[in-house]
This record gives structure tokens, C-alpha cells and sequence, in this order.
């Protein structure tokens, strides 16, 4: 009974936060008028509620009321007694730590499994893979561990970046990045572009948006696979 | 009794490996024939054996005989008897994973600060600092801590990247993402641009190379350093 969007990024380039996925989100929303938001990503260190002010603003476009969980009391019932979540991008080790923390990470997979709508957007899609050891982000927190949510069979390289062309950086491309976590892990991971996002439903992971995925699986060469392409094989 | 070069980057852009840097080790390691190599960063997963290779044959230019760590039989002993020791990059994670597997935190920092000459690159570099928590590199091992050789009373970011102007991908820049990191930890920063290096000497901290440095504390805003410049009071 699982439902999810997990989105590359919350912003493309040129356009509002969250624009380009508000008329997807207002049928995926349909149902509620009000959206849980855990603001624990805290992009360039915002407060929690100078984001949850943000994503309130955007959320009006389509009706809904936000709140953020940091306004409750027992964030563990927040989440239990939640209609939809939200859990929006930043720091991924921040965000992950914070769950750890407030011990959140089993009652949102349980929200998520039994059916509460979840959106994610960069870090908050990150932690929807097994782990977060293809996160792009800074590793500012020691979190007590890189175990994600799991709510997919794979990990997720939201931002997916391709080699640039005559670059004369010498750091490494994110394909040789996620080449050597194949070093130590065998899990498949997905590179979702910017404007990329997969829809999971029960049992189906959909690829959505313009540009094709990513595919790295381990021991093989990676490969590109469509939008509407039907993910749910790979694991 | 320190005395260490701690370098951004082992190639630039359209040379070969060390290169940039042959005739600084050639005086560096004026007193030594023989290095002991650490490998354990594994760029894009090189095996130990390939990656010392590599590295003798940029050291034999400089009549220098190189072993890796991983020929002894004991790390340790090898760490504590060595004349000189060079950490090459790769993965940060990877490389200090393996430094805590195999005790060698302690006996480094020992040997370094009697006196044993140390090189280090790239993630060689970064464990120079008090942690890793501001390397780029991808998560791909969950090592016991972040903590580092503390070999520098402040934190390092190799491959230090300007922000692209009118760069369309959203992912954040290496500013904002130090900028995070200042959210939750008080040291300074060092981004180092690729052909820069620092050479410790006792009490000393020299900038050398071409390029600026840019420096980020606590609650001030970043300013640059000119190479030549003496680093010794941040902290």
C-alpha cells in the first residue's frame, strides 16, 4: 500500500520551488488539506521554521496547509497520526541524523508501508533508498548510521550529474563516485536527474519527468532507461 | 618537531601524477630513499598493489624506492619504523575506515609529530585536518568516526571549487556547503584549489603554490589568502 514521489530535486532551474511538480502533486495530494513537512534538511543551515514558512508558500498554490513537525509536541505521533509527509532537501546527514535522534526512522517506514502519501525532494528522496552512502551531500553530522529508510530496494543519486566535457577539474565524476561504492556495496543505484522523479505504487516504481535515469548495478555497465519506464525489477 | 606538505590535489589538469609537485618532494624527501606508501583511498577502486605502482613510478623519478603499507605484515610496526610516509587520495571514508581498522590512528599521529616527513593528497590531505566532515567525497563506507589526525588545528577542503557562474544544476555549491558546516561545527576551513599545497613545519603553516586559499571561520565571511601566506594563527 506504499505511495510515494521521490523527486530528484525541489527546484529546477528558472522556475519557483516545488513549481514544476505542483500539478502532479495536487492529485497526488488530492485526498488531504494538510501536509506534514519534517524540515530537518535545514538547506543552507535555515531554520526549521523559515523552511516550513517556504514550503507553506508553495503549497498554498494548491490549497494544502503545511506543518512543520518541529511544531508538535511528540514528533513521533505527528507522524503517526499524519495524512502525508513531506520531508524536503538539504544536508542529508543533518536529516538523517535528526530522524535518528527523535527516533522517526521506524514510524515513518511504517506511515509510508501502510499507506500515508510521502513526498520526498533531494535529501528527503535520498532517504528513501537502503542507505545514504551515495548521498552528494557534505558529511557535516556523524549520524549513528547511513541506514535509510528502505522504502525502495535500491539507493537513490538524486542531482544525478554527467561528466562534464573537457572539464579540467581533477575531482571525480559522480558515475566514478558511485563505481567505487560498488567497491564496497552491491546494491543497484539510481542517478535521477534534476526535473526526474519516480512514482511508487504498491508494488510498481515508475521513472517520470523528461530525461531518462541512470542505472548502476553491480559488476555491470551502467545504463540509461526512459521516462515511464517500470522500475520494479530492479534490486 | 612536524613537518608535513599537505597537498589539494596528487595531478593537475595536463600533467602526469605528482608532476606539479616533484621538485618540492625531491627536497621534501631530500634525507629518505624509501617511503612507505599508504593506499588504502583506492581511487575508483585500484587495487593496493596497482595504485603503489602508480605511485613508484611517479617517485622513481625522483630516485625514490616506495612500499605499501599493505606488503607488511604489520601496519603498525610499519607506520612506527617508517622514515617517511605518503597518503594518497581517492575515498575519504574509504581511507579513514581502514586507518581505524587496522589501529593506525595513534601511530601516525605519533610518528608525524616526532618528526617522520609526511606527504599527503587529496584525501591524504583531509585527514590531516580535525575531521573529515568537509570532504567531497561520495559516503561509500560508514567508518567508526569522523575524527581524524588533527594534524592541523583546523579542517581542509581539497579540490576547492569556485561557485560556476550561471551554472543551471541546483545542487549546492562548495561554499553553501561549507557554509552548512559551520552550522554545527565551530574550526575553521581550508579550501585549497587544485595546485596549491600547505607546508607545516613546527609551529609554521605555509600556503605555496600559484592560486589563492579561501578561508572559512565561524560566523565571519570567507576572504582569501595569498600563497606565501603563514597560517599558523587559525584555529
Amino acid at each position: 500500500m506504499k505511495n510515494l514521489i521521490i523527486a530528484s530535486t525541489s527546484t529546477i532551474h528558472g522556475s519557483d520551488y516545488l513549481e514544476y511538480l505542483l500539478d502532479e502533486l495536487s492529485v497526488f495530494f488530492k485526498l488531504v488539506d494538510y501536509i506534514l513537512f519534517i524540515p530537518y534538511a535545514r538547506p543552507s543551515g535555515i531554520s526549521h521554521d523559515d523552511y516550513t514558512n517556504k514550503v507553506q508558500e508553495a503549497f498554498l498554490k494548491i490549497n494544502k496547509t503545511v506543518k512543520g513537525i518541529h511544531e508538535f509536541e511528540n514528533p513521533v505521533e505527528a507522524v503517526t497520526q499524519a495524512k502525508a509527509i513531506f520531508i524536503g532537501g538539504g544536508n542529508t546527514f543533518v536529516l538523517l541524523n535528526q530522524l535518528y535522534k527523535n527516533q522517526l526512522i521506524e514510524p515513518l517506514k511504517k506511515a509510508v508501508q501502510n499507506g500515508t502519501p510521502y513526498l520526498g525532494t533531494s535529501a528527503g528522496s535520498n532517504i528513501c533508498g537502503l542507505t545514504i552512502n551515495t548521498t552528494n551531500d557534505m558529511p557535516i553530522i556523524y549520524p549513528p548510521s547511513f541506514k535509510a529508510l528502505g522504502l525502495v530496494p535500491f539507493n537513490i543519486n538524486p542531482h544525478y550529474l554527467d561528466p562534464i566535457p573537457n572539464n579540467k577539474h581533477m575531482g571525480e565524476t559522480r558515475e566514478t563516485r558511485i563505481k567505487e561504492f560498488h567497491e564496497f556495496n552491491t546494491q543497484p543505484v539510481i542517478g535521477l536527474r534534476e526535473g526526474s522523479w519516480l512514482i511508487v505504487k504498491d508494488d510498481s516504481i515508475i521513472l517520470k519527468g523528461r530525461l531518462s535515469a541512470r542505472i548502476f548495478e553491480y559488476n555491470k555497465t551502467p545504463f540509461e532507461v526512459e521516462t515511464e519506464t517500470e522500475l520494479n525489477t530492479l534490486k
